[in-house]
């Protein structure tokens, strides 16, 4: 029992952590929390976790397989501390996971982010979690839960970490990949630029050798420093979940269409391309085929970055490629949505990704 | 194009991040992942997504209910960071989410962590994977996906963030709570010590304000202040989910025998038990109907801290609390299996969280 001496009692809030600003944090975030919900979404802000009613996809698939992925922001982080500009980073942390959920040829169903700070600013977390709503309304998924974590000492003040999980739904006999083989086109999709890969290597570019600001205007990027590298990560799921099939017994004429999805993430084309192939396959991807944005240009010249370093780090302007046996009606059916896509090479017999 | 002057070019290994150790890291946690399988899992590491198969669950609810939960570990890294111990820190961010899971009534199906490191060592990412692992293992859930970031310049060499994310699986008509109100019991159930909440205070007290070092052997506690507070959290869902209802038309007989569950997580008892309370519903929790273990006792005389903020921040010995028509029957069931449990308390009406 306390002996009451008030000189040397300590508090939580001594010791860094306010209680009250992470439920006041909670207030200003309840709104953009909401603006997400699907009909799934049971009960509301507050529980101790995050309901979604499956009955809905019960009925839809058939035999369904919930598709789970969960990524962060990685060191793009530090150029938004830098700017001082929190409402993008929320929406690379949702893309990072649903583009990943995409990837199995799943439907994003609902959204969780995990917030890490060092001391809670209740306006920050706002500006942070309406980059996550955003996001999340953009995918079509349920921003059911999360955590904010004060953690004085682990973050600087003002400084954060931010992890983001998704879950998806696909029926089991439509999961991607499937059945890629030589002869099957990639059709890649454009990037937004950088997404969220590379920026311990941009950083070290840019900053510590180039000694540029966020700030610096950049001609050939038309935009500041700052602005060009937290361009938000694309999110894909509206204009590719057209192009897979759906629950049970959908969308049957487009079974095989689209057979394998890459998400150009950490690892770039070199490592991600394969992870969509089957043994005894690699792929060809034809350089010139496609724009490369002025930023991937800048970067590999200021830090004179070979080819084979730029590719297995960057996504080089496509974010995403979808594999399949009829390019033209993919590429067709996204330009009639007003979607550029791009031929950019094939799957071939052999192993790796070749480029020429 | 890279004009190829070997001197200036710069890699993303130079800029601090190592793909290849990236992937030995994944190698080295292979056999643990696998350890935690249910026949649900679909397909192995190394995909976009984690893959986990519904169609189990879809026979067994009727409507069911996703339940899903995110958490960290919080500033208890810092003493696992002055230990040199990484094998425990899994198992409490497994905890953190699994025991919120629980507390809506959801048998917890399969995890995913983010971890978050200043430089990838894969020995140290094998010893955390191991303790998530075993975490998921003694809570019957699979862990189906994960993601370790090199993130230099944001974390310290050899320090690290982890957080969590579980889904679960509860009938709707079974979701906790349901039907608490005013007579019903508070069933205490043990912690196993700080569980992961209250950290920067207990580091303040100890470290700052005693001086004390993770070393130090404290006769009190029996064992070296590092051990002490690195004593994973409790997982609960082996002892409760026996208590719960199961899928439709399963244990239609415990149906109203544990209305509630309250996991005693940041905030202590003021914080969480009203989370599980109706509105016009408060609690009287009676002190000293449950032993307080040493370390709370010491934590409190050391920091002179107030009874009132010491339920606030700690979980005093209760990790759990199970709100029942019928505690006799309750603890019965309890003791039959092994395991102790307190009558710490009663809903009353009224609001808040009375203590005396």
């Amino acid at each position: 029992m306390s002996s009451g001496s008030e000189k040397r009692s300590v508090s939580y809030r001594d010791a860094g952590v306010d209680v009250d600003a992470g439920n006041r944090a909670v207030e200003e975030i309840r709104e953009a929390v909401r603006s997400t919900y699907r009909p799934e979404v049971v009960g509301d802000i507050g529980g101790f976790g995050g309901l979604f009613s499956f009955a809905a996809a019960r009925e839809k698939y058939r035999d369904p397989i919930l598709v789970s992925g969960t990524d962060g922001v990685g060191t793009k982080l530090k150029v938004a501390f830098m700017a001082n500009r929190h409402d993008t980073v929320g929406i690379d942390a949702v893309a990072m996971c649903v583009n990943d959920v995409l990837a199995q040829g799943a439907e994003p169903l609902f959204f969780l982010d995990y917030l890490a700070v060092g001391k809670l600013a209740p306006l920050q977390v706002k500006e942070i979690v309406s980059g996550v709503a955003a996001g999340c309304r953009e995918s079509g998924c349920a921003l059911i839960g999360g955590e904010t974590a004060e953690m004085p000492g682990f973050y600087a003040p003002g400084e954060y970490d931010i992890a983001g999980f998704c879950v998806g739904v696909a029926e089991r006999d439509a999961l991607l990949p499937r059945g890629v083989g030589p002869g099957d086109a990639l059709v890649g999709l454009p990037s937004s630029g950088l997404h969220s890969n590379g920026f311990s290597l941009v950083r070290k570019i840019f900053f510590d050798m180039a000694g540029m600001k966020v700030s610096d205007f950049v001609p050939a990027l038309s935009s500041t420093l700052g602005d060009a590298l937290l361009e938000p990560t694309r999110l894909y799921p509206r204009v590719v979940l057209p192009l897979l099939q759906g629950g049970h017994g959908q969308a049957k004429d487009r079974l095989g269409r689209v057979k394998g999805v890459v998400h150009v993430t950490g690892g770039g084309f070199r490592d991600n391309i394969p992870r969509a192939l089957p043994p005894g396959s690699g792929a060809r991807v034809r350089l010139g085929t496609w724009p490369v944005p002025e930023v991937f240009r800048l970067i590999q010249r200021l830090g004179d970055v070979p080819d084979p370093e730029m590719y297995a780090v960057f996504n080089m302007g496509i974010g995403m490629i979808l594999i399949t046996d009829d390019a033209d009606a993919v590429i067709n059916d996204l330009a009639s949505r007003g979607e550029r896509a791009f031929a950019i090479g094939e799957v071939i017999r052999g192993t790796g990704v070749e480029m020429n």
